[in-house]
């Protein structure tokens, strides 16, 4: 949420909304008790105690009430009161939404007003047939907009439970989410995204397409990679291997535990603590940790023997599988899991090698973006939150890396912004913000410049001048990792992967029986072929079905092509070609068709 | 060793080595207490209580006095005698090998043997100059040779600590290793071959050829695998992937840790528990372990979705990484890690196929160890031990597993032997046993079947008849693992790989400064030149030293082909290429190098 969403008309409007939806629930539900309803990214939510348990099936009620409150063109407004009176219309029985039985949340809201703070009051008002005042009045610090009549295009979306002030040992409230925007179409926009996005889930996709599946007895976080979605890793491995050999990358491949020695000397033990398994300590007194991250082990084999300058920049990559303890809320799909494998790599480099490197290193990162057909994107330079101690390092290491990649972004003519508190803990990083077909934002592609690593592990060279110097470290994940990019990649497509990256690219559907052993004929000679450096990826779908069945079933599975077999294929020499996105491309030969493919 | 072994004669000449060697011991160090002394594989050892610590370089003189002892033919006599006979002959003062201070271990060892049993002592005896008769008398079932003058081509070794009867709580005795043969051509063979594998330890050239590294603050048994090791796993898993592929296997991805559960189910924890890391326990009380297997994984993968008969045989394939905690002194470089990645895969499979899939997997093994050059080998069947309790499963599957892997050998025309006690807990397996270069055996490809683990897991299909029944596993890695075949293949070519392997294909070595640049240009372009499925591996030597320096660091290196640009190749398109092999092959054109590899 930026500064100006904050202070936007939109804002005030989800916010009176959450208010009208307030209303319409003290009028509905006598008895329940209003705790907090903020406007919040897409929308608004108000947590409410009810006195009987709220249902989803409830919402659409609310919702009529919410359309005749509106319409009613209720100002709202708002009062400045003392901390006295303010007491007083807390505890006052005659206003449902206030007094009595209900004040317990919002008493405690008032008393952590800060002394000599503004104490402010939102109230809408109306009269009904029989001349009888109905207030609605709340705790609030605005702003709204003027009249309820404004309330127009909103939704009611989803139940959830929230503790109250976030405290599990509190009562857990009901939340209701919903959403308001200015106009109709743009409410519509919103839920045909939201609509399509659900299609697009990569928890969904992902089982209905064979990628990965979760297990009970494996535990919460840890995704097993099912045929499908291991090809995808491979495919996608593969060409950032081929990427990173031409540019003088080298393969590494470090161990999945450590003992704690090796991360009580990075800093993570301290600094990233909460993110770390649970320790393994064996009878010989040495302690093991699952692998957090992978640049202590890319250091100590920087470390092995002595460099000189003109090794430098060596770099190291590795497709590392490194653990982070997520909380189990937290855990989302393979988005956010807990064993995850990243696209790593560190350079080690000479200052005069800096920027010119960190450059590199943001153009393969565009090179594999737009590979991945990710090409809307917007980047962002985190750096240090000066409030904050949990950083490692000197402010001027800080301040030299952090102008290095500003340096950078203005020597590429690449337009950034800052976001302070978006570091890593040992240094400032830039990150790729990628659009993605929906229009939502997802943080990739990683970039980090790093003085404060060498200096814990006195990492040296030896200059033209004979001397130890110390270099520099650039860590870097175009990816992000593989499970996060997959789980993007699948939404951006909708699971219908670019025909490159799809696990299966052909299927061979034999029309009866009697073609069968033409069909695996067939898939065998296209396996035969190489295309980018693998064998082209088909299957023979031979079981007894209708053609129908078969072309309904592979199109489900977003397979790119279709070949049918059949008597005139046979006899002709030609196949039918159907393509996931065009349908019947008509019959050519298999010539033809590697042809077309470019294979 | 085989039976044959321990019925020849060379096994009594290395038991009264053994003999000579105790004799010239108690002669040189009076004090000495003998214990035990028998031949084994490559030749014999005593353990013996030393008065003073005996250092490596007090070997020779020992030597020395065997010669002396060897030579005067002393006759060496078996005499059977009742327990107080024996009592009384190890009390006896007058005999240094026996009696008084030394009597300690050989009481023991008399006490130790079963009332009934023969008793028997081995007796040599010598008169010196003075007349005096010196006796040497131990307590020995034998056999032994007729006379010490047999014992001729001899060798002392090396020394090593042992506790008394293998009990850490007993004393530390010296144990001295020493070698015999029955001709010194033979044991003149043995020594080159002892230097030959000291040239060839994997964990030197490991170091030299820059393949893996160990650190300390990273733990025992983990290695850190070099670019140029990371790049041989990497040509590997390639090629058996492809093979794979090939063959109907699916890769598969699967977690690091996981629930222990999952290892309760499998049977793990009991069955595996020596070797499994300690557990990590979290707050949330879900306790995981690190990997020990891959196979339970798979089985959560297969019972994920319901099984037709028409989809058997499954076989999922993974390049699994896993964890064993092998005792420290038994951790061997990467040939015993604590870390290492098998080139696992599990075939789930119907009874009617299980031998067609078994020959399968036997035939891919021979395919990759033919590859490998490894082509020497013989056929191992590990059975149930039966005295032991540490197996799963019932007897009738036991017999049914075994004899289908007997069925698969007959039916292959293979010859194998059986090892009862070489079994998995789960089922019976066929070891194929590598003989190397050195004419050392290596256990390497393994192939389990399995009807346990699905009886466990209570794994189905719907057969045709629509009814559930239950598959049967095979378990299977023809590497074993790539750390430990990559320590064989290091030994066995000494670190000079095969063309397709090596990791460095080719260095382009530039006579002067002045080349670097076409240097650089011709290393670009042989990159671009895809060999098996990868581009060719080559490095550029530009650094500021003589040519001839170039060439031997390269030969070390052992890098297969050396191209030495100059003046002379600038100006007539020609390039000098070395072998490592063959030495200087003259000049010649890129593209005719590259017709010489088939590239």
């Amino acid at each position: 949420m930026s500064e100006s969403y904050e202070q936007s008309y939109l804002y005030r409007l989800r916010h009176s909304a959450a208010h009208l939806m307030a209303q319409a629930v003290t009028e509905l539900y006598p008895g329940a008790k209003l705790a907090i309803g903020p406007p919040i990214e897409n929308g608004f939510y108000y947590d409410i105690d009810f006195p009987e348990p709220l249902k989803e099936e409830d919402l659409p009620k609310i919702e009529a009430k919410m359309k005749e409150l509106s319409k009613l063109d209720q100002r709202i407004e708002r009062t400045e009161v003392s901390r006295v009176e303010a007491k007083a219309l807390i505890l006052d029985d005659s206003i449902p939404s206030m007094g009595g039985a209900v004040a317990e949340y919002k008493l405690q809201l008032l008393d952590a007003i800060p002394a000599g703070e503004t104490i402010s009051f939102y109230n809408q008002q109306r009269t009904d047939r029989e001349g009888k005042l109905h207030r609605f009045l709340d705790l609030c610090r605005g702003p709204h907009v003027d009249t309820t009549k404004e309330i127009k295009n909103y939704k009611l979306m989803s139940l959830a439970g929230a503790y109250w002030r976030g405290d599990v040992k509190n009562k857990q409230l009901t939340r209701i989410y919903g959403t308001a925007f200015e106009t109709p179409e743009e409410l519509e926009a919103h839920l045909h995204m939201l609509e399509e996005a659900a299609k697009r889930d990569h928890r969904k996709l992902g089982k209905e397409l064979g990628l990965f599946m979760f297990s009970a007895r494996v535990g919460t976080g840890l995704p097993l990679w099912l045929p499908k979605g291991a090809t995808l890793r491979m495919v996608m491995t593969d060409f950032l291997q081929k990427e990173q050999v031409k540019r003088g990358y080298e393969p590494v491949v470090t161990p999945q535990i450590a003992s704690i020695r090796l991360y009580e000397k990075s800093g993570h033990i301290i600094t990233f603590k909460d993110k770390l398994f649970p320790f393994m300590e064996d009878e010989e007194k040495e302690t093991y940790i699952l692998k957090p991250m992978n640049c202590p082990f890319h250091i100590e084999i920087y470390q092995s023997q002595m460099r000189s300058y003109r090794e430098l920049p060596v770099r190291y990559a590795e497709f590392g599988t490194v653990h982070r303890y997520e909380q189990s809320g937290e855990v989302t799909g393979i988005l956010r899991a807990r064993g995850f494998t990243q696209d790593d790599a560190h350079l080690f480099v000479r200052p005069d090698q800096l920027l010119e490197e960190f450059i590199g290193v943001v153009e393969l990162t565009k090179v594999v973006l737009q590979k991945l057909g990710l090409t809307d994107f917007k980047v962002r330079v985190g750096t240090k939150d000066p409030n904050s101690d949990k950083y490692v390092g000197h402010d001027d290491n800080w301040a030299l890396a952090t102008k290095a990649i500003e340096d950078a972004c203005k020597q590429m003519g690449m337009e950034y912004f800052i976001s302070p508190g978006d570091a890593a803990f040992y240094g400032p990083k830039l990150d790729l913000i990628i659009k993605d077909a929906l229009g939502r934002d997802w943080q990739m592609g990683t970039v980090q410049v790093d003085y404060n690593l060498p200096e814990r592990f006195e990492l040296e060279y030896t200059g033209e001048d004979s001397k130890p110097h110390r270099p520099i470290m650039i860590h870097r994940a175009p990816f992000g990792s593989l499970e996060r990019m997959i789980g993007l990649l699948t939404e951006q497509y909708a699971g219908a992967f670019p025909f490159w990256l799809s696990p299966v690219q052909i299927s061979v559907l034999a029309i009866a029986d009697r073609h069968n052993d033409a069909a695996m004929a067939l898939a065998d000679k296209l396996r035969d072929v190489i295309y980018d450096t693998r064998n082209l990826r088909v299957t023979v779908d031979d079981r007894r079905e209708t053609l129908g069945k078969k072309i309904r079933e592979a199109q489900l599975q977003k397979t790119p092509y279709m070949l049918i077999l059949g008597d005139r294929g046979l006899e002709e020499g030609t196949i039918g070609v159907r393509s996931r996105e065009d349908g019947d491309l008509g019959e050519m030969t298999v010539e033809e068709f590697l042809d077309s493919l470019g294979a």
